[in-house]
């Protein structure tokens, strides 16, 4: 970290941010030139408060040199962390498909989506059990009730289930579950975060709505430093100006998180853009950015024609982009599992 | 809710559209013109899923008329709501001034900075017992021991206590706090809203980093349908672009909310700007604009000169901005309640 | 157009707003329910001032149900245009390469790297003569004496160029350029872009870098109504709170475009990212989500060594994208036309 | 400057680098450390392309001590800058109020206008006579015949004129403005900027809608850096996510203007609101934050009873505002000069 003191400042004032420093427990170079002062700290510095140095009124700037995470880092983990979920691998040169309803709603409907997003070409089945929504008169999910049909349809299908934990109350009842997934809204829930390190089970972390790539790795390494460190990464839109889709798809974080970070990265196309024409050309565009994978809405319902255009595909729609996927991956050098 | 269908679109698909709004109790008023057909739905749409909606194919746009939240809603409750702390009235033409620490450090310095706070005018004590912090390394705050010291510093000084709570599974040890605090990072933590609205203690409900207002009310709704009717809204700046303070306050979200909401909302001008030589400028600006009330960082540590410049004011600079808003409430009809 | 009037409004008030409709030579639908007055607009609603209705007292809101753009509006335009610049055609299933450096320097230079690119598979040939910078105090280009060189390099390799204007003053200079380029900046240079809808040269109009999509359109229909129909829509970056990279690519924007608008779209992904080496990854994910060409920034100068990482490929990297890219078109239905 | 070279490059590299720097005629203070090499640029540093620095390879960051700006630098000018727009005084204790039309219709309305707002405590007119519209089917305003009815109206109540200026073309027929506005898209023409600079008279420079603070002051610099140092800035809002206002007045860029640059700043609270109702509060806490001065729409047609309610006041409103401004300056240690 390297702090530039402001010109003419007392003395008194930068030995005491110099002595502050050392009793961190860090070494101090300093580098006295004619118009600034500047202040190398060196040694583990990701305990330093950053924010708050840069509050000093002696304080011109300051600039992290190392980043703030460590188990997520690349430079402490070059190769690529492979996450094995029942056998299908995140990361290196795989390629994961996950598909399903947004909600569980009954036995029927998910154990149809289960077999029609298999046979399309999934090799996981996703489905919300605990729905976190802004307004509370809308559905909140069938709950525990949810989980359990989730848990039917993998044992009819084999596909391992991945389905959204919203709060450590209920962590006992998600035993089976194959990816517990944090939702962009709970990304800083720190206490969920905690308590989830404590497990093996891997965790599908979405990015908060409005958060940076740093803030995302930072909640990353909040389960990993607890003892975890089965972490997908899944980017899902990100708030802007822009209304005319609902969020906007920041398919620039593959490429930078690949150089930052060796855990595997999916993309959520069907909630970042929140309509379904988009998800196939926002599916080709992940894989061509160098995503590990995709999560996608799928439904079964030829009847509830109400539902056409919403946010989920049909499984004919849905097979034609795993084909079309298909057809990219040997250019980015993936594959998938089957 | 206004929905406008498409040109040309089957009529089946339109039928099945309004059969489905039917079923969910609402009256349809059809407009049929040349170019487009109109659905007026008439009832209470705030059960209605705007997304979905907004997501088919044969919909051209759907506007709201009514808005999503009710109990936090000035059309259904026009007077302003005063929530009462103690004796302390925020709302109306009631001006508080919210005072103390970031964090309880140990029972010298929180009842320290009780006295000078409440010497230099403001009128409840806030400390941070639990701290969300970004890092996993930084310091996570005293917990439960930093809420005993906190009603310790009520005790000696008669002020009520303002402080956060992270996770439900403290709120037993919260007993004795006057206003429990929901940080940005969970505005919607939806199982904490949730717990929080089954007690009758006041919420301080800061506005979530790229929280909308309308995203922010229902949050309050969260809170208020489950019967606590006492939320204090807090803006506390929001993520933009610019980076030369740590987020943008939004003063004009004050006019608005005094608009749609009888809600009483306050302003935490140190954590929205990150430096305290903004913080007075940006307290006046606040008064202008009509807030209820200010949460304002002070320190009092006179040997502790490394944090002279960070985002807490000390004593005798907080006592400055408290006389200049007393000079400034006059013009906007508020006054302090001592 | 729809008005949503406001409860228990005085009917004098509700008068004159339909009567001034009225005057603008449009039809009024009134549809007048329990709690709102529905005002529907019909004819050609493009020259209504919408924000000027919105903001009246007496109004609750306003959707815009026909879009304000009418020449670049796939509704009344259904098939692709196709720009044709000296034999390359941009649109339907044609896709162009445009590479070249990011400024014109001297003759060898921009002879050199024309003729890399030319080898490696780029079609158009680009290059900086007149440059917008932030700080007065950087180069600006070489101005006119640099589109002598790019004409220069034109002549010698065939390739037809692209280059910036930035004032209506220097328009004769740029006769003999093939494709003229506005500017993020220049967006919203309504006298730059009358001026050029006075022409018949294509016009390549970059995204303003905090444009939504409708206002971009309507540049181009700054553009179109002048009678200039030759334009193409580059995506460059919108700017947003993250910062890891200079602007966060929009690749959302290309499918959402695709719907609304029958012009060509290509994307500059060397802007937007400003580091060369995530450029690969966001031309192969440009083209997955859609788009019909590529501009990117390459240099020349091997002895050149402190350019190496800078938003510029080197030729032989250069190549490797084009032929990833090629690898990528056949899924997507694009080809090359050479 | 200071530039952060990344642990084990080559020593090639690093010395290309360190030759380009000293070519741009800049010393360079080396410090190598155990983990990273720190290379100090000392010298004027406002030259030299951060951007391209920050990209090379072998570059870990770059952190600018010195501000790229000079003129508008108050490092290098302590005292506030007082513009003179005959006998009113921007800066320093001053406080001015602009106000008059949106648009000049006609020779009545602007007469009319002019003479309300003087009478209510105005001290310049404005009016557009150039209008920007993002659609080119809005009305574009009268041009020079406004212009004229805009002299007419000075000649008549003896205030300065303030109005936009979009193109180098009209600027001969500028001659009698006393202030010369450049709006929020046209920050950066850069080629209208430059030529401004050449003239003495006032320029009234808004912030570009998605400008930051670092960027507008360079738009400054460029003014000042060709001879006009009478610069005067406007904050008129940004644009940021949230739809509820037109743009988000950002207030905290007040006080961190007045820290880095000695020119004059007021608010336009009526552009970046777009409601009248809430432009009293805006106007109140533009004060509070320290601004030095308003630019304000009033309008002048009770007959045009339409406008009620638009982004424009009543005279009748505008004196109310007056009159609280009035009552709070004391407080900000400002007044108004009548």
């Amino acid at each position: 970290m390297i702090v530039v003191i402001k010109k003419n400042q007392e003395q008194k004032q930068v030995d005491n941010l110099i002595n502050w420093i050392k009793d961190l427990g860090l070494n101090v170079h300093l580098s006295e030139g004619e118009n600034t002062t500047i202040v190398g700290l060196v040694g583990d510095t990701s305990k330093v408060d950053i924010d708050l140095i840069r509050t000093l009124d002696i304080v011109e700037s300051v600039t992290r040199v190392q980043e703030p995470y460590k188990n997520a880092n690349r430079k402490f983990h070059p190769a690529d962390t492979i996450v094995d979920v029942a056998g299908h691998r995140f990361g290196g040169d795989n390629f994961q498909i996950i598909a399903g309803p947004c909600s569980v709603e009954n036995e029927k409907q998910i154990i149809e989506v289960a077999e029609a997003v298999k046979k399309a070409g999934a090799t996981l089945l996703r489905g919300g059990a605990f729905k976190p929504r802004t307004s509370p008169y809308s559905f909140q999910g069938m709950g525990v009730d949810g989980l359990k049909l989730l848990k039917k349809a993998k044992a009819e299908t084999g596909m391992p289930i991945v389905t959204e934990i919203m709060s450590e109350e209920y962590i006992d009842d998600f035993d089976g579950v194959d990816v517990m997934q944090v939702g962009a809204r709970n990304m800083q829930n720190f206490d969920l975060l905690k308590r989830l390190g404590k497990l093996k089970t891997p965790i599908l972390l979405k990015r908060g709505i409005a958060a940076t790539v740093e803030e995302w790795l930072m909640s990353a390494e909040y389960i990993m430093s607890e003892g975890n460190p089965n972490v997908i990464l899944c980017e899902r839109g990100i708030r802007t100006y822009e209304t005319y889709t609902r969020n906007t798809l920041d398919l620039s974080a593959i490429p930078v998180l690949k150089e930052r970070t060796h855990l595997p990265i999916i993309v959520d196309p069907s909630h970042a853009l929140g309509i379904s024409r988009f998800v196939k050309p926002m599916c080709l565009g992940s894989v061509g950015a160098g995503a590990d994978g995709l999560i996608i809405e799928v439904h079964n319902d030829p009847a509830h024609a109400l539902c056409d255009g919403a946010q989920s595909l049909r499984p004919e729609q849905f097979e034609d982009v795993v084909n079309c996927v298909k057809g990219m991956l040997p250019v980015v050098g993936k594959r998938m599992d089957r």
